[in-house]
Parts: structure tokens; C-alpha cells; sequence
């Protein structure tokens, strides 16, 4: 009598000591991630989920699964805590959810870098650094729950990226520890530009397990907000003081009327109708934003120390990047987005056109960074008034004619977001991470497009 | 019987605990700083020099003097260590030299910012600092004799302006202390933009007593040394390297062949004919570093860890900015250069256009920084085979037509080097700090073109 292959259902009685959930509801929340902000996500994504979870503590464990999965042919989607926007951890093909958010162990801070497991919240991990002097690089407006392991997986930056750029520039992220996905998994330490081969990659192209990060110096971040009665002043503002060499800061955060008028717990500090900048600066560099502000007719309407941040739970980051969207989407549930990023030499004259364009349609709201090359520029996470999908693909090629780069957040396959040509060292790399193309299958086109069997399974 | 107005040799026997300098040849070479670096200067202030120095101690004794000189009118000249390259501590007029040298006492570190009397060395504030954890934003290449003071009163910045960009950038200097020149003198505090009014003067507008400016954290700098064979990767990997946002540096230096040659005590790290790019880099960022370079082809051909530095007492930036001119003068006494800012956006392309147009004649010493508004960019510090003066000019003509600002460093006239309308402000500075127009004057044409009296004295 020949055995039949093993079904994902036989895994907890094979490795019963693990924590596997089963239970059809929070399988189903471990499936889903903040992709609804996408009305074209949310209808593409319906009902997609995995059969199971689990949530390994140790290596041994993630191995154990891992090797499980890979004998039996079973998909593996990993998971941070789901911050995600783009259902990277959203199985299509069911199989395990590999939940992360377990294997959290901090390492050590030594001189200017950082180690941890990779399901460590950034929120922890930055708890961590700053008693030793330092503090993350980047902070997106989820550090609370999102976990490193995911920023690396699926994220670009966030806060901090005006100084450091996104994960991506080199020197960030200096090593990985990666598992391959075979019946006996290796373990890898990949360094430099190697290890960025598995960046923003949604964990199509290998097992992150711990990383190696560059960290900077810890401040103590004095909380602003500026306000302004017109549109150019205070996009003016945003750039003049967020390119500015010598007044440091980790966060410029533009919003364009009347998005202010969305963050109803901060109406005291941005009166109906204004345009608000939101910026974390150091103590020292306050005097020196003060005074561009009151040159460019600004307003500070809103001041929290570091010790009045922490002692209030309350920080503006969790008003800028996608945390912006989130905060709109619960007052007015017709909105969605889009992600651009402008040309650095043009950035003022393209945003001035397509708020000339696209006003009231399209509502401004700008993030200012460093590129992967350094050049100072800003992201827009520009909120828009949902119609049609015909009209939001209408609004970013309106956009890219501009001559601004869309980043699609209404799309979850790897190479459809940025619009790139995918490396192809990216797919030799799961060629060797992922042979069977067991990780999170269907989101990198470009592994499919190579394997007609897999390209079959995608159209099945 | 009527009093006869005291002279200058009055003043020693009016204040007579005072360190005054008399004797001829000091007195001389006190009058004297770095401007024989042009054949220009060395010739125009061939002769200038003050009648007496005199070196203060404390803030009493430098009001002593002053109010001496404004009594009897006159001229007053400051100096720090003499370390400037335009003149701008010789007096044209006779007077007394100011030498604040003595005034030298550190005050604080608190939080990122650090306070001093204007006469500290830049290496005796940077050894206050560190202890502490923090550093200076910008060290000319002089920074071992240089004074704060005299960086402030004739000066841009240096290594560090990679990161905060010239002092002239907001939040750079925070305050400065400084005396009127009046029988009364009066002392007052000046912050924030209206400090800067007093920046890059040559003392004409106010006699600075101290100074507040922002640091940064200190870093073990790792020096090394970077070659290639040919011109056009060695430029791209100074300004890739220097404008990576996640890589951590204090100075990158680019060296055309042959300026390298003139380095002969280098010469087993730069081999003839070689194209050679010197960085300070953090050594979390090392790996990163040389990951760009072996991509481009370059070599790491030295490398020294921050102990090794300080034991070594040997520095990289002392072959930087304008030591690169002082090593090369060495060699060959028939240079001379010239200072150039290129268009942040254009800069690689005017570079190999001016290098393709003066190669042989013109030698390409590159410093990469942020301007002031935080745009990445190199300034130039071209060797120059010296001809003629009309050759000079020719070629600095030549700069324009490509596009490039230069920064004339031939002349003695604040006005003139920059090419840059002075902000009235500068001036209004000037008639409230010195009313009388003793301090420095023939220096700022905007300020002697509106005093009859004053012009006539320039002209006579």
C-alpha cells in the first residue's frame, strides 16, 4: 500500500507542538492585510485565504514547517502582522500562513547597526535601541504592530526615509538570514547587495529570518504642526524645510486641504479648510523651522516634546504615510489611493499641475524623502474620490503623463506595482530560496511567466 | 591747550596689561594668511599690513581695545589663526590686528549644540565634544589650527558639508555673541537668521565673541583611500557614494590624475597617473562602500580605522579642500587655483565638458556636498598651471560660459568673490556693529561706495 501524500489538513497531527490555528475566522483574518483601501483589491481578493496558520517561537519550528510543507507540496505565505497594503500575505492558492509575528527575539545594537528576528515589531525594536543610542532609520506609520521581517518583505520606508532614503538605498539593510524551502531547508546569511534580492519581494523569493540593519543616532523628535491659508506656501514649507541640510528631522508630512479636515481628534490644531504640514524636527532645529514657517506665513498650532509624546501615547506619525488614508477612509468610506513618486528636479511644478488638474478629485498628500540615490524629492499617497476603476486607471495616467512614476497599490503582483523590470536576479534567487515555487504563489509574474506548470496552476 | 587725538602707538601705553605685538616681523606675519595661494592676492597686498596686533584674553580686554580704537579711530582687523585664503585678515589700511587667537575658552555641549569663544581651535572643540558624543557639522581641512571664529567670519564649511552643507545653512549657527564697536561698545546676542548676517563678512560688520552652533554625533571615521584607472568611474563613484542616502560618510574628495602625484607621501596608496577619491566613512557603511567601488572598478588602496588615525596623527582631511592646493604648491610653486560651485542638476555633465575643454591646463579637484537650500553637489577647487592673469580670468570666464558659478578666491572684496548682490541687510548690520567703519575697511565695496568719506580714504 503506497501512502498518499500528506494535505495540509495532516500537518498539526505531524507536528503537534506547534501553535496552529485552524479555526476558520482567524484563519481568515491572518489572510487579509489593509488591502481593502483598495476597492479594487478588496473585490480581487474576496475570498481568498489560507487553510491554516501557524506560528512558529524558534528556528527548529519554522524549519519543521517549512520542511513539512515542502514535502507535501503545500504553499507557504508568510506574514508579519498584516500592516500591508497590497495583499502581500494574502494567499491565492490557500495552503499555511507562516505568521511571523512569533520569532521576535531582539539581537544586539553594535556601533550604528542592529539585529533582530524578523517578526520583532519595529516599536520594540526601536524600545530596544534608543537606551543604547540609537533608533531605526525608518519608521512607517505602523511601527506599533509592523514587525521588521514585513517592512523588508513588503514595505519601502517611512519615517526617516527623508534622511536615509527607503530600505532599499544602499548601506540600510546590511545582512539576512534566510531559509530555503526544501525538504531539508538550509540556512543562508546573505550581506550587501545579495540580501536586498529579497526586498519587496512579498516572500515569493525565500524565508527571512533575522536582519542586519544600519541604525542613526537616537533624538529626541519635538512633534509640530504648521499650518497654512494657501496651498503653495505651505507646499513651499514642506520642501524648503525638508531639504534643509542643516535643521535635522525625521518626518515632513504635507497635506493639502481638506484632508487636515479628516483628523477630527486634531481640529483644535488645524482649523477647517487650512493646509498642514506635520513634522517631526530635532529640539535644536525647532527654532530654525520656526522661523521658515513664520517667513512663508505658517502657523504652529500644535507642539508635543518627545516626554509629552510618550506620556500621551499619541504621535503624529500615525497621522502620515498610509496611516493618512486610514484616517480618512473611517470618516468617508468612498475615498481610496495611489502611490506616486515625482521627478526630483520637477517635484514642485508636477504637484502644482496635477493639484491644478485634479483638484477636489484628487486631494494632496505628499511624503518627503531621500531616493534610493539620494536626491531629496516626495511621494504622494494622494487620496482620491472613488468612482470607477476605469477613472482611478484614468487619474494615474493622467499622472504619468505628468511625468510622475505610479506606484500601484491596486494590484498585488510584485512586478504590476512598481512598473519595473524585475531584476532577474530577484528569480534566480528563489530559483534557489524556492524551487518547488511554494512561496506565496502568484505574485511574481515573473517566476510564473518562466514555469509552465506553475502558469498553469495561476490560470486554473 | 588741546589734546592731540591718540595713534595707534598710543595704545600700548593706554593699556598697558594688554599682550600687544609690536616687534616688525610678527607684526608682519600676523598681517599675513594663506592668500599667497594666489598669485593675484600675493602681489595686491604685497606691502598691507597692520601697524600693531594685540591678542585678548578676556571679553574686558578686547572691549579695552575697542573702545580705545573707536575713540580715537582706528581700523581694527580681525584674525584667528590666519589659516583664510583671501586676504582677509590683512589689513589694507594699517590699525590693529584683533588676534582673537587667545580667546579660546570652550563653553558647553548640551543636547546636539555646543558653545565657544570664537578664538577655540576647531580640533579643540571637536576634542571637547566627543566626549560627550557629538562632533562639529563641518572641518575645514585647516580644522587643527582654524578657529571657530575665523571659519564663521571668512569661511564655507568642509568635511561635514557632505551631510549639513555649508555654515550658512539654517540651523547650522545658532547665535553668535558680538560687540559693537562704539567708545561704548555694546555686546549683544544675535540668533538665528539675523546671526548669519555677520557669517562670511571678514569681520567688516561686527566683532563676533561667540559662537552657539548645532553638532552632530560622533562618529569613529574610518579613512580610506579609493583609485582608478580612468576619470569617468572614479567621478561616479564620488558622487554615488557621496549621495547615498543609507551610506554614512564625512567627506568624499575627488582627485584627478595627476593631482594625486603631488602627494608624495602617499604615493605607495596612489599609483602615477592614477585618478584617486579619498572618503571619511562610517564603519558600519565601509562594506557598503566597497561594494560601489569594486562595482565600478575602484581599488581600496588605504584605509585607516579612527585609532589608527589618532595615533597615527596623520589625517586624510589634511589632504583635502584646499590642502590638496598647499601639497600640490609644495611640488610646484607655478599653481595656482581657482573655488567653482557646479549646478546640482548638471553638475557631472559640466564637469566632464570642463575637463574635456581644459584638461592639462586645469586640474580637477572636486569636494562633494549639499548647497545650502540641501541639493547634492560638488564645488570645485581646481589646480591651475599659472600663467597670466588674463589667463586666469579666461579661464574662469570659460567656467561661467559652462554654466559653473565661481567663487573668485583672487580678489580681497567680500562683494567680489561671490559675484553675489550683499543682502542690505549685511550693510544695516554694519551701521549698527560699526558705525564708524573701522573694522576691516576697503573689504565691503557696499559698504564704502555709500560713505563718501569712506571712498575717498579707498582711493587714496
Amino acid at each position: 500500500m503506497t501512502a498518499t501524500p500528506p494535505t495540509v489538513q495532516d500537518l498539526p497531527g505531524q507536528l503537534p507542538d506547534l501553535d496552529w490555528i485552524a479555526d476558520p475566522l482567524r484563519v481568515g483574518r491572518l489572510s487579509q492585510d489593509f488591502s481593502w483601501f483598495s476597492p479594487v483589491l478588496k473585490r480581487d481578493l474576496a475570498g481568498k485565504r489560507a487553510d491554516l496558520a501557524v506560528r512558529p517561537r524558534t528556528e527548529d519550528e519554522i524549519r519543521a514547517v517549512v520542511a513539512a510543507c515542502a514535502r507535501a507540496g503545500i504553499p507557504l505565505t508568510l506574514r508579519g502582522t498584516g500592516t500591508g497594503n497590497y495583499g502581500q500575505s494574502t494567499p491565492l492558492h490557500g495552503g499555511v500562513i507562516l505568521d511571523m509575528s512569533g520569532y521576535n527575539a531582539f539581537g544586539w545594537v553594535r556601533g550604528g547597526t542592529g539585529r533582530a528576528q524578523a517578526g520583532i515589531r519595529l516599536a520594540d525594536f526601536d524600545a530596544q535601541a534608543r537606551p543604547q543610542g540609537h533608533e531605526l532609520r525608518w519608521l512607517p506609520s505602523t511601527y506599533r504592530s509592523a514587525t521588521l521581517g514585513g517592512l523588508f518583505g513588503g514595505g519601502f520606508g517611512g519615517a526617516g526615509s527623508i534622511n536615509h532614503g527607503p530600505l532599499a538605498a544602499p548601506g540600510n539593510v546590511l545582512a539576512v538570514r534566510a531559509m530555503t524551502v526544501e525538504p531539508e531547508p538550509q540556512i543562508v546569511e546573505l550581506r550587501g547587495p545579495e540580501a536586498m534580492l529579497l526586498h519587496h519581494t512579498y516572500g515569493t523569493n525565500g524565508i527571512v529570518l533575522e536582519l542586519e540593519v544600519a541604525l542613526t543616532p537616537a533624538v529626541a523628535w519635538t512633534e509640530c504642526i504648521v499650518t497654512f491659508d494657501a496651498f503653495d506656501p505651505a507646499l513651499e514649507f514642506a520642501d524648503r524645510f525638508g531639504s534643509a541640510p542643516g535643521l535635522q528631522k525625521k518626518e515632513v508630512c504635507f497635506l493639502a486641504a481638506p484632508i487636515p479636515d479628516y483628523f477630527t481628534s486634531l481640529a483644535d490644531a488645524m482649523p477647517r479648510g487650512c493646509h498642514a504640514v506635520m513634522v517631526l524636527v530635532a529640539p535644536h532645529s525647532e527654532a530654525g523651522m520656526r522661523d521658515m514657517a513664520a517667513a512663508l506665513g505658517g502657523t504652529v498650532t500644535y507642539r508635543k516634546t518627545a516626554d509629552e509624546v510618550e506620556a500621551s501615547h499619541k504621535t503624529l506619525l500615525e497621522c502620515t504615510w498610509n496611516h493618512t488614508t486610514l484616517h480618512a477612509l473611517k470618516v468617508d468610506k468612498g475615498l481610496t489611493y495611489i502611490q506616486s513618486g515625482f521627478t526630483p528636479a520637477r517635484r514642485i511644478e508636477q504637484i502644482k499641475a496635477l493639484e491644478a488638474a485634479l483638484g477636489g478629485e484628487v486631494m494632496m498628500h505628499l511624503e518627503f524623502l531621500r531616493t534610493k540615490e539620494g536626491a531629496f524629492n516626495c511621494s504622494g499617497l494622494q487620496l482620491i474620490r472613488y468612482t470607477t476603476e476605469e477613472r482611478l486607471n484614468e487619474i494615474m495616467q493622467i499622472y504619468r503623463d505628468h511625468g510622475v512614476q505610479i506606484n500601484n497599490p491596486h494590484t498585488y503582483i510584485v512586478e504590476d506595482g512598481k512598473q519595473n523590470q524585475l531584476d532577474p536576479a530577484v528569480v534566480a534567487m528563489k530559483r534557489r530560496f524556492d524551487p518547488q515555487g511554494l512561496l506565496n504563489p502568484g505574485k511574481l509574474r515573473s517566476w510564473y511567466a518562466q514555469q509552465p506548470q506553475e502558469a498553469a496552476r495561476q490560470t486554473a
